[in-house]
């Protein structure tokens, strides 16, 4: 078992290295982020995207700024994360793990005694994030790979890969672990419109490893749990609450339905950074996304001009529809305010 | 009350001239055929696209075929026209109108007593195929719009308007309906990928009939359920049986589905046409449609080369899921045995 394959996020020489994602599946490029606006403006654009991968980024943009600093007392330095801070959050407002790294890397040049300290300390953080991010993934990819067994097909959505994370995956990262560990394992990806995550990203890395992937249109879903295409599902989240409420990609929740209405079990993997447990569901904002995502599909206007568009970027999974939460730390199963609490009091 | 606005197919001067549909919403294009193979061709590439549109396209597209006949013997004819039923019927093997409509002009040259009269008769029966399809729209209409009320908000799901039948449309008829009884209403449609006939060709003749549509992608059927957005789901079919079972677009079974979870009532609205009175759900082949609508949008690749594809036209939606079935001589529901031996027994 190992992490090699796709690397999300890099630090190389003091700037930020990322996978352009909005060039996938036609080119693997990479463009390099040396301030922190170059990062916000990268997770606005959805270069970087998935919870984990955006909340390191974000660390790494602390970084940034913390070097983009001309110079001055640790009070000027602290005055200018903060502002970097406010910048890199509101790119995403509904992404928990994005809020949490950012105020990690601020807490860690809180701590620090004077401005050179408060610099290294951010560095060091964002990169001891980004090795965090790759062991909670082999961790979450061991206990999910004891849920899949030799053969079978997982159904995922959007997607929650490698490509989502540093490296390895949350949900991609089970499947993964289970054919490292030896068993035949298939995937069927849903496209994920608008922004077609499931056919650019998730067909995309899963090729690249050699797994066997099949596309269906985000229709489709229905179909294929009716024909029993499906033996289980796997997802990731952006953020999870005390009550087991899994907010993840627009889409997730008639996935998870139709999964219940076909008795096929409806598995979320998500490291505890994804975890919200101050928040009610009425809580989150749910952004709404560009309508232009909607209303063409590569430069080709498909809706006419002047239409309405209602285009969110996620929806809510009760947590009666979610058969467990598969984290580093084990599987959380109902009832989830229990376990939930459970996974945090081991920490 | 008027079947004004667009006119899918017409029959001019011994043509068929059908709005092409692969170019809405940009361009508002006709073409017209000349031969049952360009008939054929067009129902292939989705030019023309709606059950009770092909069927009355394949009705003219026999006409050709009598008309290409050069002469000779009444048996001859029939042969000829045998041969253009299957070229004609291979082209859509669900949709049961298009069968229906062809075994109904094929009936009409046997019933004739020579090859002249033959002639005729595919002619006007297929002329009388195209009226009767828009005053049993306007039925339709007039029995839906009873069961919209003042200020509602209709989802709907691919196209079943005016551009999928000869003109005014069969769900979306009934919202015509609804307005023209002075009622307010509003329209969520749903992009319906892969061919998106829901944003190409829903939003675009609500727009063109001044109807306030907004566009959802279909990821987001579930969160505007949830949010209360919608008041009632009324969607088309391509063939419903005795049992009730609706075979339709690919995605009608989650929107249904979805529209259950939520006690949202869920309405078809077809004509009689429409009914297979002989198979069980089993008996139907559901078309498998080419890969490359789903690995790429606009002429631009969005999955990656050798990706597995499952691209299913239709899927079923079982009865316990349906409220009601709109056609042109009431409304069915359940139990569905009953209430559709009932109207075809009030014939």
């Amino acid at each position: 078992m190992g992490a090699g394959g796709l690397r999300t996020v890099e630090w190389r020489d003091g700037a930020l290295v990322m996978i352009d994602q909005t060039l996938l599946p036609g080119r693997l490029e990479r463009v390099e982020a040396r301030t922190h606006a170059q990062v916000a403006d990268a997770i606005r654009r959805l270069v970087v995207r998935g919870a984990p991968a955006i909340g390191v980024a974000g660390a790494f943009g602390m970084a940034l700024a913390a070097r983009e600093f001309g110079g001055g007392t640790r009070e000027a330095l602290l005055g200018a994360l903060g502002e970097a801070r406010e910048a890199l959050a509101s790119t995403r407002p509904t992404a928990v793990n994005l809020r949490w790294a950012l105020d990690r890397a601020m807490a860690a040049a809180e701590g620090a005694p004077d401005a050179d300290a408060a610099r290294r300390a951010v560095e060091d953080t964002a990169v001891a994030m980004a090795e965090e991010d790759v062991g909670a993934n082999m961790e979450m990819g061991r206990h999910g790979a004891g849920l899949i067994g030799d053969g079978e097909t997982i159904m995922t959505h959007c997607n929650a890969g490698a490509l989502a994370t540093v490296a390895y995956g949350t949900a991609l990262g089970t499947i993964r672990a289970a054919r490292e560990a030896g068993k035949g394992v298939r995937v069927i990806a849903t496209e994920t419109r608008p922004v077609q995550q499931g056919s650019r990203l998730t067909a995309f890395e899963l090729q690249h490893d050699g797994i066997d992937v099949s596309l269906i249109p985000d229709t489709a879903v229905g179909y294929a749990m009716a024909q029993g295409m499906a033996d289980k599902v796997i997802v990731g989240a952006d953020r999870i609450l005390a009550t087991g409420h899994v907010f993840n990609k627009i889409g997730t929740y008639q996935v998870a339905t139709m999964a219940r209405a076909h008795g096929v079990p409806f598995y979320v993997a998500a490291p505890l950074s994804t975890f919200d447990l101050e928040s009610a569901p009425g809580d989150v904002t749910i952004e709404q996304r560009d309508a232009a995502e909607l209303t063409g599909t590569g430069g080709r206007r498909t809706a006419p001009e002047g239409v309405g568009v209602i285009n969110p970027a996620f929806d809510v999974t009760p947590p009666e529809l979610v058969t467990g939460i598969i984290t580093e730390r084990g599987v959380a199963r109902a009832p989830y305010r229990a376990s939930i609490a459970a996974l945090f009091g081991a920490k």
